[in-house]
């Protein structure tokens, strides 16, 4: 996804000097809260009911999540949508339907 | 990405109850998580330097991250590329090259 | 609280080297992850009515979320109740009772 | 540590109603991503010798840790300083000084 415009965006602010994986693991990690942030103390229900105003900030943290997961990728030389790919197959064989129906546990509680 | 196939995954498990929002944001932080989990002990330059297995646990972690990501936008309705498009051109307007170059502040700090 | 024994635990590990405050930091908040994952597809209800093997991992993780925070914040020399306390007078005025009763939204949005 | 205060000032706001366990956990992982993200750009070397600043910036997260995680303690019914007492022992099981000794893997891994 677009991993030569994000490196030309690095590298004309001469960033790639923070960008090592263990800081870009953290950036996202505190993406990702941005985006708990918005939901904490909301319902589960008021959650999937958003005003204009909650998707907007969600659709902003979401798109801050995906940049700096490109970013990791790109710095590791991990092949994002071919991981992505892998692990669904992997969650298939992990999950099968017919077991886990209607459950929510680990795969190693089943 | 794939929004189609992930919603039959989930379907078949009949996990659309738990997929609120809220606990999908969850999701992804503790996924976010398991990503630094790999990092933390390590000094940066080891975590540009990983090996074999540390590449293949960090890209299935991303992979797990990227799911939920995908996951979020479809419940949510948010088109993640477009969100992703135009987050970049308010990062490009919020950090000009001349002025945050070889910085890390945030866009406030300036 | 304990600083004088954990550090000794640490020292007898001869584990100082990577207790930088950032990796610290990161330790932390992959524990606060944890504490997540255990409430991540519950509901709400659930979570406030945890059987006893819910409790005892529950507390295994504030457990540890305690042990690094008395640790980054003998690493800061930072005290930690005396921040507490002065935090509570500040959220006791960010937040006064009369105007924010039953509601949930940060104080900036007042 | 003072849940009887604590317990006073949700009270007087009418907060109880929020903090089911499974929000208290988002809360405090938010907030330990706020620690984290005091750091994410520094060293390690930067981020063990703070400036006043950082000092204090970092004392009010850890405030704000400490007060969910107490907040969490109440609600679930744990003693939380018997937990962590508890842990410490387990610790000094799982990670014998001889064994470990400058390293830094997981239990799992020895």
């Amino acid at each position: 996804m677009r991993n030569q415009r994000l490196r030309v965006f690095v590298a004309e602010r001469d960033w790639d000097q923070f960008h090592s994986p263990k800081n870009l693991a953290m950036a996202l990690s505190v993406e990702a809260s941005e985006l708990v942030e918005l939901f904490q103390w909301l319902s589960e229900a008021q959650s999937a009911a958003p005003d204009e105003q909650l998707r907007r900030r969600a659709a902003e943290e979401l798109a801050d999540i995906l940049w700096f997961l490109v970013r990791i990728a790109d710095r590791l030389d991990i092949d994002l949508l071919a991981a992505a790919e892998s692990k669904m197959v992997q969650n298939a064989e992990k999950y099968p339907a017919e077991r886990v129906r209607g459950q929510s546990r680990k795969y190693d509680e089943y």
